[in-house]
């Protein structure tokens, strides 16, 4: 179901070219087109029909900061083409706290790129079949488990399946804007079906008024989400990666904003109407019907609700969207990585599955997701008001640490340092319009951050605010951990870790093969002393044992020790520690038969006595414990071998 | 929180005396009397109000049941007194399937004796307090947690801490009955807040009728359920064991049969009308507040809503249906310990926790009966009709068993095969006595057990059908599993585990201490040959290892695999079995440092690697694996202990 294996160069085949590329990295900023116009729209409908004049004017100031977002992440990708993106970008140069908080931010926006994406894509499929409406929340936790399983099998397969329906969005979507603009130009503008709903509004002060504006900018603001999926992803692009990227990044960026405008100049001409809460909509049954996606609206407008590519857009656009949950499955796992690696994240973040791909990453990415998305009940707007914070946090820190990175460049190229070392030497103007460009973006997105913030706060954006300190300062902790303990186990010539003896201790329960088997591999593997040692709950198992020993004439000497408490660990313990103290610093190995078996249950049916005994004894200064294994039957079905007794010597007493 | 462990011998200070006995074992069928009443004239008022004078007849008809029943059970405990109860009598007599099935039925008892026994416990209280009404759930779910770890903490404490309610729920009961009582014969009967409403009741054929009666006859039969519980929990009794169990088994009967008559009479006397749905009762607002118990009705009517008494009797009939929850939480693991010993459940069951008691099958019981509660809603007529169905198994076939043993006694006693034996002869008189009770209690059980079938099949009792054999089938498979391995395992003096050589593989990631240590131990075994083995994911990984290597003159031969694929454990695999085919079947100790860490979230943090490896290598012919502890310093606030390198030899080189 996975497939094979890959080995580790064939990572180069993997890599993705321009065509490929767009759709996984892009579809997220692509997809936010379905979303944007939408929420935009919906806040100024709060404010009463009249506001929807502001439309424009909002939708510009979005598309200006789209542009300069692209410019700037295009610097970005030149100047760190390793794919760390704003993470990198702010750790080297703002150092570790922002490079730690970008990273919190950028774990909290691929949970809710996810969340976002999918909540809109069920939202799209629920306005052509309403018939879904009741299993909304079912249908987004279905499709998060299905783009989980997709993506355990590898990058360029996610890709090839993925491909089509983006560019089927970007041409249907293209063709409802080209039919619609024509058909308003002709006089035969389309009419969307909420146009004759009307809102009450109470009127509002002007403070009120500016402050509905900016929040409708912010909301309009999710159409910039996604356009750092390209900088982090630059290594899987096909070389010349730089050029590559940067091309990708400017078509993706172009769509977005011819997307982006057309969605909103339509909606205005085809007079959406549409409401946070579809009961406010008057003439509307919101008890009945699920209220259609603005962009269901236009297309049904456009085309006819009936039609066939009234069914072709809602299909592209649920597809894109799932895709786009699909970019943060390429992005997720690799921060994980890159976080694991500089010592961030767990270790086991960095560790490649069979398929080349962060497992570990994809499963707690998608857990996460299934989490906030049940939490919020799949309500798209309560997803976007927590989205777009992380969003600016790492657009404004990752320019921010671009501004620095030209300034030093300049420094550098003052002093002459990168002649010197013999790196490649930036150009002056080159220098001095990335320092602009990303000035600018520093500026703008902070400006941006700022409005989100307080227009967004009170809507649930603190939980944000409350997360990304929280992950950044796990981050820390577990960077510091790393730390300690790669110090305290720091190799040194002087520590030696030697013993004056050698024992052999054999458990053994009852004389059985399992046991016979570790006998005989202890005294194989002739030790100074080997000794038998088996503990007894009650004085008949103690005498049981020692009579099958008399009656196979076993010649390593047996111990028996009495537990009054049933607890088998402590009496050896205190045997090893006594024998320590009589005998010096001898080196204990404790032989330990081990069950491999074939079947998870047959897991319950046995007892795991010996690894608690195992996890006790490892505590006790000297020993080792030689794990002594005995392959069950049923494991030969599983794994096509079995313990059989091998040739050599005879089972022999302890050597003299 | 749980106390200090208890040492074996200290077990027989834990024996019960009769006072302490009769709450911990008597509770059960004691307080089965607060809810049998209720269902059966709750069953009758199915039919209409002029059903209820059937009541008298078939509470008689339970009442001669009950005695017969603990007339068996002393029988049986005489018999058989090590308190395998009907689980030992049907296996030593019938069989081993009989005994199954017998196992089975009670532990589905068990499982529903805490259900009832909760959900019963938790309508009393909101009798008592409307206001909690909505969490009827959360309560009873909360209750089980509770009752888990009072047990957790040990036998004696939890009877202690039981007894005394037990005492007030029969002390008080008593003297509501005798109140009644007086009242009603000086003519002031106490009248139940609803002996106004009445029901609409469908006129009835002859045959639904008798149908009906029976199925009330089956629901009174609960207030035998937990008579059996004695005859498990004779090793819990002082000496003489079987007298003191069988004199609390009669006291128990007789308060049991008291109890039962008076309240059955007061909810005639008082007019109780208790409906399976409150909302067919006309004149009772159903929707508003919920139907008072047939225990809290009498209370009320006797004493009056608001009195200290009514809530008294509240509060003490509360506490004993929690007790008897209680009861299961004795009989449970008891019993799961005997199918343990036996071979038909997992042995992890016959573990004694540190405090002697069996807390695995109390956590097993518990989680089940959450299950059970939640998914029944804590709706208690559900719960009761799953419920008799598996008392009545047990019953019949432990009485049935109970008549083959005094067969076999008087065939043995013809032929004088005791005497001979040497072992107490019964008195024949003993003998026949006890065939006739047990016949008795055989025969009415079974009939019972029909009657109780057929009327309560279709009302949720088939889910017992499934279980019981499910159950039975699982315990039968085990049973087998465990004795195919007996046999697979067992020793014989031919098989020999022997080796040519002795190979030691010391697993090497980067050169630090944990390694080093792995390293000393190694050579401080002096096997035959030693070496270092490092598996390299990339080329620069392996030449670092190499350059340390060099650096600190390391002596043992390093030997470095790269692995393609970037899974660890199969080069090592492929490695081992070349170095097999070439020097024959040594013998190869796998030396792998492991980590012990403080805290469970340490745990998180360190690479899961080496026990898979450990994992994949125990599955290679003549492997053992060593693992050499690394105790971190986390681990020292924790254990009070840490790696320290011991004093002995230096760090040397293969031997040559």
């Amino acid at each position: 179901m996975i497939g094979d294996p890959l080995a580790s160069s064939d990572g180069d085949d993997h890599l993705l070219r321009k065509r490929m590329a767009l759709p996984i990295f892009a579809s997220d900023a692509l997809s936010s087109v379905a979303y944007a116009p939408q929420e935009l729209v919906m806040i100024l409908l709060i404010g009463g029909i009249s506001f929807l004049s502001f439309t424009p004017w909002v939708a510009a100031a979005v598309v200006v900061l789209l542009v300069v977002v692209v410019l700037s992440y295009r610097q970005l990708i030149k100047a760190y083409p390793s794919g760390g993106g704003d993470y990198e970008v702010a750790r080297k140069n703002l150092g570790e706290i922002p490079g730690v908080v970008v990273a919190s931010a950028l774990l909290v926006d691929y949970i809710l790129t996810v969340a976002v994406s999918v909540a809109s894509g069920v939202d799209n499929i629920i306005s052509a079949l309403p018939v879904l409406h009741p299993w909304r929340v079912e249908l987004a936790v279905g499709f998060v488990i299905l783009i989980i399983l997709v993506n355990l099998r590898g990058v360029r397969e996610a890709s090839r399946a993925f491909a089509l329906p983006t560019y089927i969005f970007i041409g249907s979507v293209a063709l409802m804007i080209v039919v619609g603009v024509v058909r308003w130009i002709a006089g035969d503008a389309p009419v969307a079906s909420s146009a004759g709903y009307t809102v009450e509004a109470d009127s509002l002060g002007q403070a009120a008024v500016i402050l509905l504006v900016l929040r409708a900018f912010s909301s309009g603001c999710s159409a910039l989400t996604g356009v750092e999926a390209i900088s982090n992803g630059v290594p899987a692009f096909r070389r010349p990666k730089v050029r590559n990227a940067q091309v990708t990044l400017t078509v993706m960026g172009l769509t977005s904003v011819l997307l982006f405008s057309g969605l909103t100049l339509l909606a205005l001409v085809t007079g959406v109407h549409y409401a946070e809460n579809p009961c406010d909509l008057i003439g509307f049954d919101c008890a009945d019907q699920p209220q259609p996606s603005l962009m269901a609206q236009i297309a049904a407008a456009t085309f006819g609700g009936g039609s066939v590519l009234f069914f072709v857009i809602q299909a592209a656009t649920a597809c894109v969207l799932l895709l786009a949950a699909n970019t943060a499955f390429n992005g997720f796992p690799l921060l994980g990585a890159a976080l694991a690696r500089d010592g961030y994240a767990p270790k086991a973040l960095n560790t490649r599955g069979d398929r080349l791909v962060f497992s570990n990453g994809m499963i707690i990415l998608g857990a996460a997701a299934i989490l906030v998305l049940v939490v919020s009940q799949a309500n798209l707007t309560t997803l976007i008001q927590l989205y777009i914070i992380g969003v600016f946090v790492s657009f404004s820190l990752g320019q921010l640490g671009m501004v620095r990175h030209w300034l030093r460049e300049l420094a550098s190229l003052r002093r002459g340092d990168a002649v010197q070392a013999g790196r490649p030497v930036a150009d002056r103007r080159d220098i001095l319009s990335g320092l602009v460009i990303n000035s600018l973006g520093a500026a703008l997105t902070a400006a941006v951050f700022l409005i989100v913030t307080v227009t967004k706060f009170t809507h649930g954006a603190w939980l944000v605010f409350l997360a990304i300190p929280i992950l950044s300062l796990l981050m820390v902790g577990v960077s510091r951990y790393y730390r300690d303990v790669e110090q305290e186990i720091a190799f040194d010539d002087d520590t030696h870790f030697g013993a004056s003896g050698d024992l052999a201790i054999v458990l053994v329960g009852r004389l059985q093969k399992p046991a016979a088997k570790a006998l005989d591999y202890a005294v194989a593997a002739r030790h100074d002393r080997t000794i038998a040692l088996h503990v007894a709950a009650t004085a008949e198992s103690g005498h049981e044992v020692q009579e099958e020993w008399t009656a196979h004439g076993m010649t390593v000497p047996l111990v028996i020790l009495e537990s009054p408490y049933r607890t088998y660990a402590t009496p050896i313990v205190e045997f090893i520690q006594k024998y320590r103290e009589k005998h010096g610093a001898t080196l204990v190995t404790v032989y330990l038969p081990q069950y491999i078996v074939g079947h998870w249950w047959e897991s319950l049916l046995h007892n795991r006595r010996s690894r608690r005994i195992a996890a006790q004894l490892m505590l006790v200064h000297g020993v080792t414990i030689a794990l002594v294994p005995w392959l069950l039957d049923s494991s030969e079905l599983i794994y096509g071998r079995r313990s059989r007794p091998l040739p050599g010597q005879q089972r022999a007493g302890e050597r003299v």
